[in-house]
């Protein structure tokens, strides 16, 4: 679904010259630009160049949209925390721009998991689940536990100690029993976000 | 899509008193059931008790179907050698038992890519492929690469030396630049094939 | 609380001539003996010499008791599966050797929460809660969130793949946000029994 | 016991706004706050809004208490050296404000181990004891092998080379053959400070 | 075929009055020197000494060359990303200053294969190539797959999550099923670079 | 050079049928075959069905050698212990079936340098050396400081405690500082030997 | 001092003509030989050709002493457990066998601090200790606290679950904060044994 | 030998106020001190109070030696590289602080391995040797092979990638299968050093 619509940029670790090239290049060819891992001096030096830019520092997205995809089923993202939020962003924000309608359902981890029954009505209406979570990272077995739509778990980075970086929610995450959940890498809220759309879009709406 | 169709049991540890018990229980109860990680053994045991059980012992799966679930849509198995086929299989007859169309499409590992390039037709047709891959595990980015389908990528415990018994190819897999590809655990070919079918069934056919 | 009532022996590795001499003389002290993680065979050559010995294969608990402990308050003892109950039992049963009275509350892990929720009143009658998980080992956070008394949490050495040995759910267990919560090495059943008749007694009952 | 006393905030990572918004609206409600891991910065900030909040450097905490809960039993809280400090104090002063009174033993590590027995005395009178150590942590197993109340042991991130930032002192406290020891995550003074507490209040004074 | 030719230096961690006395001793024997892993700092110190110095702040090359060795054969410089190309300069420049041709072949990951194909013709006239890529690696592996020449695989520190540093990309390529693979430490470009050129030396043109 | 020549199967976890379909398949179209990590089992039924099959019990390796292939140039293979045997004749024997010379020169490890440098002036005649060796794995390092030819080290599995199975090994060889060392995964002596031959072949005699 | 003496040979892994070959050189020589790490079965065949070899199943020694050593000076060998056993007799053998007196203080592990006390007199009338430790290890740095000789800590693969096989212990032992301190391989009896009699034998007696 | 002679402090992680206070204090008790880890900053705090104090920036020694010790026999410090002097002299201040005579042999690596032998004649005058080294860290090994005397080996976080801090060089010194030589905690030439004089001072000089 994706050829014709948007191209997508990894602006992490590239330089202000090839970055701005890309931007340039692409909005000469009216094509849709979602890049993820911008920094704001990033955005601030591509702006210069193409000025319909827009960035958001959150999920760090830098993005050009000339024409908005249409919107299309339902994509549930939902975190375990607060912290969690700017891998939440990228992942709704991803599927946003490739087509998918996001309903956001945010601090509903584990550990108070009243917050979490209070929503499932919502989340169960969507047509694949997108679950974020660092330390413990149980939101995912949970939720999949819960729903019978594909989840797609991100471990976050967020915690302390053996957290690991996001390597103890990783684990969590791929050693849950219960059925329908699969793992991204680590913070990667813009592959659960693609993925998750490419799923949207698979449904008989 | 699961509940009034069939239950899913974890074989391994399980004490024979304990899972002839557990299967006489959902035969009586006319429920179909899907055992994972069987022995021969527990298959012998259990035989005696519900004879219509079957059992495969490459995937060592032992599956009581009293009726067949109608099939629909596509899922593609892709492997990189002969020696990831207990995994496979796992994760075919898994899909099968749930109700998806299985293409098998074994052994187009990418050190010989060429084999894998002239099956690409027949993996294109499925709505969803699991890729499955042990050592260096790089089959499940190659085929995000090629396809814009979903992709579940399952890493084996096949190799030696650095391949640390499926971590070398979980983490591969997880580092893929390519769009569209979400992990499960290191020979958890049963949780691709179920996830497999969920993306499957939500499929406009 | 220990002194005047029983000794602890770690049988796993002892020589049978080195354990059977250890049991030998505390018999003739008329001293109580809680050993763990003995073999069916230092059993066998145990009992040659002192007769009144008992053995539970699930436990590994090897034990002389001349004279029971009167038992005190309540601690309750959770699973995630039925493959931890071998270390779960190990846990109930040294608190019950040490004055505890013990609920069991056994296969209530997250994937299928709900059978958690129905047994939430038993759970928080307990004094301090043990929790024994392997896989995600989600089970130990989400009792905590639950519960206002301390949790010991087990983690198992349940699994395949990246659960490694019981790793993945150590990891879960120490990165949970819930409160109340602490740890145990994988699998050390006796560990936590322990530490919760240790808290158990210290009740205004 | 925490209902209807104080609410916990865990700060690091929050930002500015959010974390204004949550201590202004507890303070409204007249609820104590113990926040976690705040930052200088984020009090200053949050003393704009709520006058009577107070910050200690040390232990990073950031707390309202409009009314003081009063104090029962006794928690020891005890550090091998003085760079432990920041975390016995999250620990010392999490049990005060939940209403323990703390006894603190402070740089009694096992490298010169007569400190630590001229201070055994006021020990062994707490319920509960908190044992914080870095580098190689074995504070923890000697403590639980010289006292018979429950041990809490905070593995610290103090140290260097192959302490690995915490992990050596962890596997110290979780491999102990000492009874009654429990472990929490690296530098999680909140958690232990906060157990304790729960293990105080079941005494019968 | 080193000695006679040129020395090489490793600048990082030196100081300056020790880098500086190591250039000008070597300046005054006439002997060239390739200096790897150098800051713009030491470079900016060296050159008020031997001011026929040169820097490439890209590969971090501090090199003296007095006068250019011929160039023979043919070594391919290959990267999966662009953001692995202060390695891959590295590698091409110190084959270059040994003595070999280079040509450069960047941008070429097997996320989108085909370009890596379109290049294959001029990658199979090398004598021994070299491939850099970080994240999932798996650029070395399929290479070896397509040519009989020796690859040098030689990981990077890009990436993020899981790609630890750059370990995951080396495991990839340590595991590769490819025939003709070998491997150096991550971000050394230096190495493969170095030994490419014992490798293409060794030709009959 | 391979093509024509002879094929690589790779026979660990190969089933007796499937191995066996492939040993007879080659063999009827003259293709010399190169069998690697068979087990003597395995032999013994390819042996029936193909039977100028040998079998080289230290080595493992499973082979069909219609007509020999002539042999050119010379690589050196050293072990640092007589325990690395094992690994050393699969470098070796690849090296020949594929066609070079190969001289052995085992037993040389650093533990006892001067047994190494007397083996020197031979191993300096070799195009390419392969380096085998366990535990500290220091003998690529020593070598490669040594020669000016390229060093292909291969750590082996040999060892107890801190080797993990090869890992120091693999990190002392990643890690040394002389040019011109690659490696391998731990105990690959084919993946060395064959690397070996495609660099012997290329030298001008 | 070796030379003139002794050998030691690695017997672990090596095969049976090799061995018996290398005993009966050195027997026909005169040389005294220690083999570690040698089977029952390795013994049996040593023994029928060279008769006066000695082997002691617990630390695997299978040693040939046509004459025995003088002994000088004093090595303490201690343990935390009697499963540390076969570790600390290699140790001590080896101490015996090189020349030096050894003392024996064994099962003094920290969980029980006092026995360690009682025992500390003797201790300290060695020239160089030598603490072996599995689980928490924490003995080395204990010792290392109360005497002023110098300490070489072994650490044995002795525990479960986190113990990792020794790793726990090691860390432990590296991480120790006591002056004096130096640690060998997981289970190297042998290493720490000869190192301490290369220490004892320098001193002024 | 210590008491009555000087006394140790671990700088870092002090705050100024109480680093102040324990220099001033032993400095009024005529105690000569060595502080280990220091920062500048510290110095010039501590010069304050204490104007007799002394500060090395490569060891970042913070010493007091009001009367010195007098230095008997001979410890060597050698290093790989001149990367690793900062941890060498740390080792080498250490041992003159508390009395030996020190002979320091700098940049001897393996990778240039005749560099080695021509200083040792110099190292085999001393009773004990100290080997400092990063990355590979074969040097410890090599020493030991070479010499008769214990040594005391230092892995330093010298490296880069797979270096891993210093782990690989750790672990290449704990398999080392050369005789004698024991090993200290990454970087810790405190502990090296100090190992080392209790060793010198056995000696029968
Ligand atoms: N399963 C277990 N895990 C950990 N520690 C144990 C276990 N069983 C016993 N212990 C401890 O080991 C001590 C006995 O060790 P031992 O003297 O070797 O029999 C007891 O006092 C307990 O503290
Ligand atoms: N330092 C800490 N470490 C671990 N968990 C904490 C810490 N501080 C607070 N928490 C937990 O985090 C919860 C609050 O998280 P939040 O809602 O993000 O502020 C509290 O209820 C505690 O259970
Ligand atoms: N980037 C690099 N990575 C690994 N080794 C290097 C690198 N650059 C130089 N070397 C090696 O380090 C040696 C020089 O080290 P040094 O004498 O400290 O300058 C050279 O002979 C090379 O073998
Ligand atoms: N011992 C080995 N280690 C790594 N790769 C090998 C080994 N033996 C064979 N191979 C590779 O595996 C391929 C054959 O795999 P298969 O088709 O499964 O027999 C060969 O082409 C080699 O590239
Ligand atoms: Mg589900
Ligand atoms: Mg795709
Ligand atoms: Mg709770
Ligand atoms: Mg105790
Ligand atoms: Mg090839
Ligand atoms: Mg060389
Ligand atoms: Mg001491
Ligand atoms: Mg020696």
């Amino acid at each position: 679904f994706r050829s014709g619509f948007g191209e997508v940029v990894f602006c992490q670790g590239k330089s202000i010259e090839h970055l701005t090239e890309i931007y340039r290049r692409f909005y000469m060819h009216d094509t849709n630009v979602l890049g993820t891992r911008a920094s704001r001096e990033q955005y601030e030096e591509v702006k210069k160049v193409v000025d319909c830019v827009t960035y958001d520092p959150l999920s760090r997205i830098l993005s050009v949209e000339k024409e908005k995809q249409e919107k299309k089923g339902l994509v549930a993202v939902c975190t375990g925390g607060t912290a969690d939020l700017f891998v939440a962003e990228e992942a709704a924000r991803t599927a946003e721009f490739f087509g998918s309608n996001v309903v956001r359902v945010y601090d509903v981890g584990v550990a108070g998991i009243h917050r979490l029954f209070s929503k499932l009505e919502d989340i169960r209406k969507a047509n694949c689940i997108v679950a974020v979570a660092g330390m413990e990272g149980a939101l995912g077995g949970v939720l999949a536990g819960l729903v019978d739509k594909p989840v797609i778990a991100v471990p976050t980075s967020v915690g302390y100690g053996t957290s690991f970086g996001g390597v103890s929610a990783l684990l969590t995450m791929l050693n849950s029993c219960a059925e329908g959940l699969a793992v991204v890498n680590i913070d990667n809220g813009f592959g659960a976000g693609y993925m998750a759309t490419q799923i949207n879009r698979l449904c008989k709406d």
